[in-house]
């Protein structure tokens, strides 16, 4: 299930590549023009790359607190991994059209996608912290506490990036990136804080 | 064996986000009114998306029942997953003629598609349960028959799908749906039921 | 090892879909009559997925026999996976021009790469059984022998393709599926005959 | 973790296929000739097919090293994997531009590429060794230094392939396959006389 998952992430993360097209294609420029007119598609392929691997951290880390798998939470993983494929197409949409004036739609459309993540990630773990034999025994209160505080802020942080991108796509975008940095914060410090993950040929 | 089947289903789902693509390439409208002109394409990504990952759900749960496997096992295995590589295909080809005078062919290849998985699924479980090496002894004959119950239901469910698709594309769409949410039902319930998956990390 | 070079095959097979185009695109004629006349793609998708397939399962095989992996071992097995990643090039390529005016070199390049990968196979295993860290010492000289005996029939039969591609592109794909009903025979017989791959849940 | 990795690493390889291309797409001459015009992909394909391979080798042989995983090391994991995904773009780029008058441009972000994928490996090392606790205490003083050493010119090595490209794109490349040369032939040594990788079956 995990191995499955992980999967599904890795290569939706490979997949953000074929978003990086040679800019030399129907056009008069040099290559070296082209490249630095491609910058949308370079930060956008950043920005979904850093948040998928923050997303299969989060997932890891997850994982260590279930004991458990039953259907529905296969099924609600499966949402996660739906939104977690979608991120390619909306990242290639973002990258082709920020500095255009379908700004805001493709900047609505990438942040609606990492709110329906965060979504399916709070769903999975409500469904988890409810049905005490999917939870882990040994997952303290104190820890279901910090999770699922942390859970709840990717909800409103990519609902304000949503909004903000009725107004300016490149304001949703910031917003979008402190998440991310927030995101990539927290999961460095939960593995180091919370619990070691002992390599198996250590 | 397992493990490099869920890496093809893997693969497969997410490779459906390719059947995505930005609606304003050599068009003239707003990237918005091309999204929603793209439903078909949405629908048919969501349909498909979640018949693999039940797919990959009964597939977990088969491999519960199996102890030993032999060749011919693993062809057929070869066989289902061969048809489940078909499914990004036939749904591009669904995405992109439901609406158009071309849509009953295009359901047909869909339905079609899925009778094929749902009769490769019937033959690699008439296999394992006349092969009682294959299939383990701890397996009750009730089990047997609840799972070949199941399965039978498949074939036939995707055949009327594949019938109604002569006379209207959206009714066998609907026929897949209906099939889908059966599937979907039964994959919760068995592997909630049946035999609770521990995780390794737990 | 094992996991990675699975993952380099199932991918390598599900890359294969890329080569099934929608036959409408740029073409007047009705979606039906398209696929129809699609019939070498789908015959080439057919032909390398269960090449593939069949060479995950000696890849299989092959790895219960092995005990040690060094350097130039790793090395060897890159190059298997560099061919085996050449094969959804190769198979569009064929699958383009094997009606056209093109199908000798079609046919060449496709019963070439399978040549490759033949050859690969037994660099591969000349390299295990000369180094005797390397195979398992659990290995009887008559399992050496049989496999020797298997794995040498396939750079003879395809390089029996390749020449025949130079007269017809189509007697040389006969060849090739003839070759592929072959080690698909052996595979089968081998696993069932040989040793039981238990299965972990069993 | 080490999972997730090789995933990544086995998709960027096997992704690398899309960057051949049918030679006959838009052109009038035969497909013999076209194959032969498209050696810079071929040439292209293959450094980068091996490059990633011996990266995989270098990284399998790192994690028998490594006794705990924690945040940041898995965020510099993260910028490894980041840069070795770009490598079929850079690839297909240094493949369409290496024979015209962008070959320098192709050159740089091909050999910038490598240089940033073995910035990220320095990285990821010496984070290793100034954390004792990631570190196995196994490893001796000897075994780093040694690694430390090799993994320090692989960035002089291909800052030199960059500089070279702003002179010729062909000698930047030239260097690129004597770096390619040099660490699979590490690898190998490393391989066998470091430590054996038991196979798991064996």
């Amino acid at each position: 299930m995990e191995a499955f998952s992980d999967g599904v992430f890795a290569f939706a993360m490979t997949l953000l590549v074929l978003g990086l097209r040679d800019p030399t294609m129907g056009s008069t420029g040099s290559l070296l023009q082209g490249l630095f007119g491609e910058w949308p598609a370079f930060l956008a392929f950043g920005i979904s790359f850093t948040t998928i691997l923050v997303m299969w951290m989060n997932h890891h880390n997850l994982f260590t607190y279930i004991r458990r798998i039953d259907g529905p939470f296969m099924l609600l993983n499966g949402l996660l991994l739906l939104a977690a494929t979608l991120i390619p197409f909306t990242t290639s949409l973002v990258a082709d059209h920020i500095t255009s004036a379908d700004s805001g739609t493709a900047a609505e459309v990438y942040s609606g996608t990492f709110l329906f993540v965060a979504l399916a990630w709070n769903l999975l773990w409500q469904y988890a912290i409810r049905h005490p034999g999917v939870l882990a025994s040994s997952v303290s209160n104190a820890e279901i506490n910090t999770t699922t505080r942390q859970f709840i802020f990717g909800p409103m942080l990519y609902a304000a990036a949503f909004v903000a991108a009725f107004f300016s796509g490149i304001a949703s975008l910031a917003i979008i990136l402190l998440v991310l940095a927030i995101y990539a914060f927290f999961a460095a410090i939960t593995t180091i804080g919370g619990r070691s993950i002992e390599s198996a040929q250590g």
